[in-house]
């Protein structure tokens, strides 16, 4: 097996073409050091710390109010259960592929016992026709922007705001996974809050493109973030400090909310390099955020030798695993954050050169 | 209203009776910067900074496996909703003023539909009779060690023994809601693990006695601790990095464990002192712990005034707040940290001879 071989090349790797930094203790320290003194803690959601922030996310979404919760998890399957709980219907619709489906070990259906209702194909984005032709009576739409787990794709903007549109028409309501929010504000060349308006509740995660510690802001009308915070408190969520994810969440929303704009151009860039190689294509062909999916036409194990190979001899981090998608293909994420700038330009073009070579010949 | 008077008075008080040191960022960052370089983040659960702390709790408290947890809210409902599940029977038993029955917005029965009967009199612990009487077949038994909201007040270890020996007999889970348990240690005479010798599942926080930021652990069997970690997916608290908590819940219990030998007997000496003042009782009159309940035959208002008057005239904190029990009289609650041991001991007589005085000619 070369799983092992091709972690072990990464981490070896003096550049690579994901995230920000390494993920330890040094990004909560970076960002406590550059308070101006002691800041008092926050206590069980209430105190400056998290209601200035909470306030300064309410306007930034354009929404009335919003809570910060330790995960997203939490918050959104919160968010469901209020809709839920306003029409007094136990059923909610979203894309096979929603976080809620499959990586909360059905949270939304244990704690709550709310019924999904499965849109679209997994391959590709909820459309409209999905909604309009839904046979069941739904409480609330989910919808992921962008769908993480097919490359990160998007709606376009006058698909989302028919939907939008339709769902209000319907009495539907309408919530916004908005884990990456931020990273797909660059194509759709709107606000957040003007994508937020088409939205009820949205959701948004500082750990992704933001890159802070932990932690999520939901955010909707006064009612609903009060109603909000109750479940936070019965969830366990309504910790007595929070503080350290939300000193983290605003010092790198403040850096790096305005870096969307590049990381979208550098994850065309590098998609584009990805797609000049033999036996690689990327979905979409075209980002739409600072993520996509890489898919090579390679087993698995083949792919992590070459692509160890290639790390080993020119040391910029490609890849930390692979996954098989069939027999002899494989795919992994591609996620752009402050590391891609800083490769020298010479060693991007040697070393897809390198890795074109490789699957050429393989 | 005085209320607000008495809050001020005590955040200009040099010296203060109760606790370890102000709640703000400091705290965290004190911990942090004792760490030897960075420290690699731990990711949903795994890693060495969690691993090796659930190990190091596992073996303290004399379990299987321990899991952290970003609250004690969540940790108990997990542990009673998996003794309920084995039983397949939603019942447990619990005081009437268990943390789950007024602090939780009944998140057990609103998320796990668990039902708890309420087991002896609010004014006192329960007894091996209170369970032995039950009409009702349950799943579990909570005890909480000490019980917080009647001034943490403790059963006899023999009583504690004897309704362990009960329920392993009739087939009931025992769990001990231990947030103060390293606190009545030193009261009973026992380790840790001989208490929890005495329970199936066990959990304890970091930010009571111990003085960390937040956060708790889970312990028990190595079955329960892998369904707690299912669990805890579920309610959103699988983050991705809990370290902010665990480093520092480390750190202050390597820090004060040993300490809380100490707090029992200034606790104890603390005690005496509102005694021997005019219209004060503690609840309990003799500690067990490092807290107690003050009690004053005083109307609120008027408590207010003379705790804050004695407070600007010292400078040494007495109380924050007052809660009333009666139009005649209120209660507030302290516990013992590393801020008592700091008072002059001339201050302290001189503080409690003033409040005396005062009390006597209100």
């Amino acid at each position: 097996m070369n799983s092992k071989r091709l972690l072990e090349a990464i981490t070896k790797t003096e550049y690579q073409i994901m995230g920000h930094t390494r993920r330890d203790t040094q990004v909560l320290q970076k960002a406590l050091n550059q308070l101006d003194g002691p800041l008092d803690s926050d206590m069980y959601g209430r105190g400056k710390v998290i209601e200035d922030f909470q306030e300064k996310m309410a306007n930034y979404l354009g929404k009335e109010s919003s809570v910060f919760f330790p995960s997203g998890t939490m918050a959104q399957q919160i968010a469901l259960r209020i809709w839920c709980d306003e029409k007094d219907l136990k059923k909610v619709a979203y894309h096979p592929l929603c976080h809620l489906e499959i990586h909360e070990e059905d949270g939304l259906k244990e704690l709550h016992q709310i019924e999904p209702i499965l849109l679209a194909e997994k391959s590709r984005v909820i459309d409209l026709d999905d909604v309009v032709n839904m046979d069941e009576d739904i409480a609330c739409l989910l919808l992921e922007l962008p769908q993480r787990e097919i490359g990160g794709q998007l709606p376009s903007y006058e698909t989302l705001a028919s939907i939008s549109d339709y769902c209000r028409e319907k009495g539907i309501r309408l919530h916004l996974d908005g884990a990456r929010l931020l990273e797909i504000l660059p194509y759709y060349q709107k606000t957040a809050a003007e994508v937020c308006a088409l939205f009820d509740s949205v959701y948004v995660s500082f750990y992704k493109g933001i890159g802070g510690v932990a932690g999520a802001i939901l955010a909707g009308n006064q009612a609903f973030t009060e109603q909000s915070k109750i479940w936070k408190r019965r969830h366990g969520g309504d910790l007595i400090s929070l503080y350290p994810y939300i000193i983290s969440a605003d010092y790198y929303f403040d850096q790096r909310e305005s870096k969307m704009e590049a990381y979208y151009e550098e994850a065309k860039e590098l998609a584009d390099k990805f797609n000049q190689c033999s036996l690689i294509s990327t979905v979409p062909e075209v980002p739409v955020s600072n993520m996509f999916h890489v898919h090579l036409q390679v087993a698995k194990d083949r792919a992590e030798q070459i692509l160890a190979e290639v790390m080993e001899e020119t040391g910029l981090g490609l890849a930390s695993y692979v996954r098989p998608t069939s027999e002899t293909s494989c795919t992994y994420e591609v996620s752009i954050g402050d590391r891609y700038a800083t490769i020298p330009k010479e060693l991007l073009t040697s070393t897809f050169d390198m890795l074109d070579e490789k699957l050429a010949s393989k």
